[in-house]
């Protein structure tokens, strides 16, 4: 690998401040928590990655055409999803997929997925140049010979990453036996937990809402319009995962709307919904009420509850056709949780059980209501960047709209809700070295201590996500 | 006080820029208008404190009871109001309270209160640990000795604070009489003036609104649903406020929505809310028209118009019926201007009597709203960041977000807004630091020359609020 | 020009980045851009400036009567627009306005306006003493003498701007004529193209639609109600305007809401609007229908299509009336996309004829909406910060929110937007800068490196847009 390529480094003080007072400052907090464990309570990888611990396939299936992050970039560039694999579509050459990306690999500068692959590559595959036409090649063949090794193995990857815990997240009728294996592996150590993910349990609008709802209420022998039965079947769910370890629930509601119905009003709604006759106001109000039982359950079993709403879903329909869901085109809208969570936070938001971590795709909110909802209300928690927002410039935006308000211990810590196993350290060393560099713009500014700001960035890694998640 | 606590001090060069060259120009700023008088024309403080001019209770009342920004971090982390002496509550044993806070003192670290009270604590007080479990009752101590000093009492901290004009916040109905006995006692030479507050009695919804119309209109006797009665005795308080020094009328609005109705259409709907028989939409379009009718009056009056709009007030319903308002849940929500204010600037827009300061608790609408309309209108001017905004960052974005629109001089100056009279010094020191190191960054970035820019330091604490609120 | 005066100057190192280690890679990257030719893919110069050529006329209508950016300010500090030359005003005595504006030049420190002035009074007319009462007369006359000489003509400022490019904004029905001159001179070299802007005529509610409609179709002899014939007419006159060189067509629509109506539906709307008897939400339809047609057109004769959206024009009725509009009071509202434009994408959102550039002057939506767009579709680019946000700060903001998610190539370039023909190079200039400045901070922390900042800046003025706008 040689001739007119660009380098491809680390620097060591990357995303640091950039004036060098502070800068000095950021480099002692970022050392005292660097090697630290990570704590994914969170997240999209498939259990079944650790428990068969499969050689990963190659490089564009690694990097590419399962990262939606990636292909849509891509995809905006005038790249067919077809042709990088993306979705449903049919697996292509490897080596002209991961061409393809080197070509491009100008568009990912300045963008978090760049970031994070730039970080996998150096640390992981020891790559020296940066990915274009003439280097392409040669990237892949290291690459795939890394994965051919024993220790690029997952569960080796993962030793290697120091993940205390990973949490997955799960249709409710998932039997978890992936989960029981692993637990039961006296070769495995490490804590992957199921995460209860009911959504489309819960909204009439979605596809197949009647056949889940079926399915569903079998299990306790109740007609599948009974309600009480549809509720005690959740619960019975929502106990096999806590049997499994779960310690979280994730909506990914399409607003944080929540409504306080009666058993007799959102029965007659549900039976409406189970036959297919609600109308749009009916399915909104439905959701708006689950969701705030959903709450009810956790004062009950102590579920955390993370609320993700905002993302319109398939924005793309001809892509959604071709290509299936979570391809790139799910977009933010304005999202607004004051007036939404009221029923709920007036029924239980003093509740000790409950934590309801916030999430938004829409940073407005941080400091105009997730902040000042959590300023008051010992349930709500302050949920990390998310998505879009999961990068360099948005964390330090977020730490800036929410700390003057709710100070550092409302927050829920970082999560990398990703798929992308392998960009999980990258992430996770993403949100320490920002942390670092907030904290000491605080102190360099005169607004904490030195001490303080060693045991905060040491608690955002560790307290504070174990305290929101219950871990 | 020694031991393994964390030194409580003041850096000398707090929230000034963090590069070295542009500090040592927001130095030199901010020493020109550190010792400057404050002029604080929006604020809670009651002006007995001044009038009767007692010692202050104890520590707990002093900075946690009484401070609802205090109060609701530590409900927050699970702290009972009940135990804080929130609200209604019963004040409790005042050392406890403190010790509860102490304990959590973490909790404040980057946070806006933490800010003021360390500076409150060190300036006032010579604090020099941090509050916890093991210094908590040394520090009260320390601070209970202080307050027994006559120069603890409020009119020698007035004095001590350089205070130049103190506004209060008061009801339509208050006779002002403590303003009356301080304007007319010699020993006394500060500026406190009333506020003119007339939310309760402009908005149908609010509880009680037909008792405070008829006392309203009661002194001037006309019948309680007579709009003309109900309009004039309205200008009869404001008049009566303007002869005690009230320079302004607050107006603290679910929404800025104007209306613009005919007499006989305004009547119409008064007369219903008196009857308790307005609707919702009713009650909006009464409110709006109000608004407007309020600044009508201005023009008239010259009292200045602030509008505060956008906050779900008592959001907790629990909370509400337990502590009452004022606890710490008043949340945020989105709020819009251009559309809102159209019919009041359409007719009053132009008026040179009317100053119509805007502020606002929803950042998104500084560069989008606040500061075209006050880029045009002669009668528009910013309001300084609010509430949940009135903190380091957000004062920098708020001034970021402004500048470039309508330069400095739409402004209306810094306010405290505060109910806590010890942490207005810490309030406006802060907002100079801002302001100084905001100038610097201009400065070093070639946008403004250093002459400009200590000519703009003074006025932001002089002449603008001057001019803004007529004083 | 002595006395007490300031010194007006310009900081060679003025919008680099503060710390010292960014501004010394910032400066490369300027110096690397700094003399790049001039696209101006977007403004409101008028052709007949550069084919008549005409001497300027006076100090007072070059920069203050014609530029609503500085008469708004004057206007808010409480001068008559009257007494500004501004609008449909007559013009007043040159000099007498020209003092009105130096008195209040301490209003324009830190504006927008006040950056682009203090380059243009410094760089095109060596004027070294800050605008004000005293020096008012010397500088006036300073600047009268330059624009009496030759090399002060627009052609030979346009050669001395170095503008490559430069796009004018047009009604549909011009005959072109200035531009088909322009373009057969063989004594000027530059190119400037027409830019299609038909919203006068898409709009139901837009003053006389009605007339407009019928000098439209009445070109291609169809009925004034007949649909296709409408459709026809706008796509000869976009026909006319790429054979004169037109490569954009620009919406300036209240809102992006699109509509997918078939023609049925659509002809309905159009005859009833045409008749005057369309209501406000069957316009709101048609609006959405047209908008989505003209994307169809697009699709078929490669017009980019620029959407502005959200601004409520002409806010102040009673100015509107008395000048006219583009008079200073254009306000901005809250601007969606996300379902807005989902209709119209869902059609041709693939299309690769179809360039969608995306204005805004709501940045909430930089990050939530505009960025996830142009991160998957490839016809979506970003637009530049946009008139309000055409400014200093507002462009960092601007960099920072869009290219975590969408990179650097999903951009469309700057645009000058500008009526203010002498401040092209000053608003371009600042571009670069901060670009430079942004870049600069990327690679002092770590996030690129130095060879790929250096290209994208390049790219950002000369690539980006050439590929964005077709030229």
């Amino acid at each position: 690998m040689v001739g007119v390529s660009v380098k491809l480094e680390l620097d060591p003080d990357r995303l640091l401040p950039a004036d060098p007072q502070s800068r000095v400052i950021a480099r002692d907090l970022y050392d005292a928590v660097a090697e630290m464990p990570i704590i994914s309570p969170h997240g999209h990888v498939d259990p079944r990655l650790l428990l068969d611990d499969p050689a990963f396939a190659d490089p564009a299936e690694l990097f590419i055409s399962s990262d939606h992050y990636v292909t849509r970039l891509l995809h905006a560039a005038g790249v067919d999803l077809a042709d990088l694999g993306a979705g449903t579509s049919a697996a292509g050459d490897p080596r002209l997929i991961w061409r393809r990306f080197a070509e491009n690999w100008h568009l990912f500068a300045g963008t978090a997925s760049g970031y994070w692959l730039t970080h996998e590559l150096v640390t992981l595959f020891g790559i020296d140049v940066e990915p274009g036409a003439d280097t392409a090649d040669a990237i892949y063949d290291t690459i795939s010979a890394h994965l051919a090794r024993a220790d690029y193995r997952p569960r080796a990857l993962f030793d290697r990453f120091g993940i205390e815990v990973l949490a997955t997240t799960d249709d409710p009728m998932d039997d978890l036996a992936a989960h029981a294996a692993l637990a039961s592996d006296p070769t495995f150590r490490g804590r992957v937990l199921p995460t209860f993910r009911p959504d489309a349990y819960l909204d009439p609008e979605a596809p197949g809402f009647a056949d889940r709802v079926t399915r569903l209420t079998e299990a306790g022998g109740t007609a599948a319009d009974d309600f009480a039965g549809y509720l005690a079947a959740l619960e019975a769910r929502r106990a096999h995962f806590i049997a499994h370890g779960a310690v979280s629930a994730d909506h990914g509601v399409r607003e944080a709307y929540t409504a306080d119905l009666d058993d007799a009003d959102a029965a007659a709604l549900f039976r409406q919904a189970v036959r297919g006759e609600l109308d749009a106001r009916g399915a909104r109000e439905f959701r708006g009420a689950m969701l705030l039982r959903s709450a009810e359950m956790s004062v009950r079993d102590g579920l955390v509850m993370t609320i993700h709403p905002g993302v319109h879903r398939n924005h793309s329909t001809p892509t959604f056709e071709r290509f299936g869901p979570d391809t790139g085109h799910d977009i933010p809208v304005t999202t607004s949780y004051t007036e939404n969570l009221r029923p709920l936070l007036n029924r239980f938001g003093m509740e000790r059980n409950l934590h309801l971590v916030l999430f938004t795709v829409d940073e407005t909110s941080f400091s105009r209501e997730i902040a000042p909802l959590a300023g008051f209300y010992p349930s709500v928690f302050i949920g990390a960047p998310w998505w879009f927002l999961d990068a360099p410039d948005a964390v330090v935006r977020f730490r800036s709209a929410v700390t003057e308000t709710a100070g550092f211990y409302r927050g829920a810590g970082f999560i990398d809700d990703t798929r992308a196993f392998l960009s999980i350290p990258a992430r996770h060393d993403m949100a320490r070295r920002l942390d670092a560099g907030f904290l000491a713009h605080l102190v360099r500014t005169g607004r904490i201590s030195q001490a303080a700001a060693v045991r905060i960035a040491v608690d955002l890694v560790d307290a504070i996500p174990r305290k929101a998640f219950k871990l």
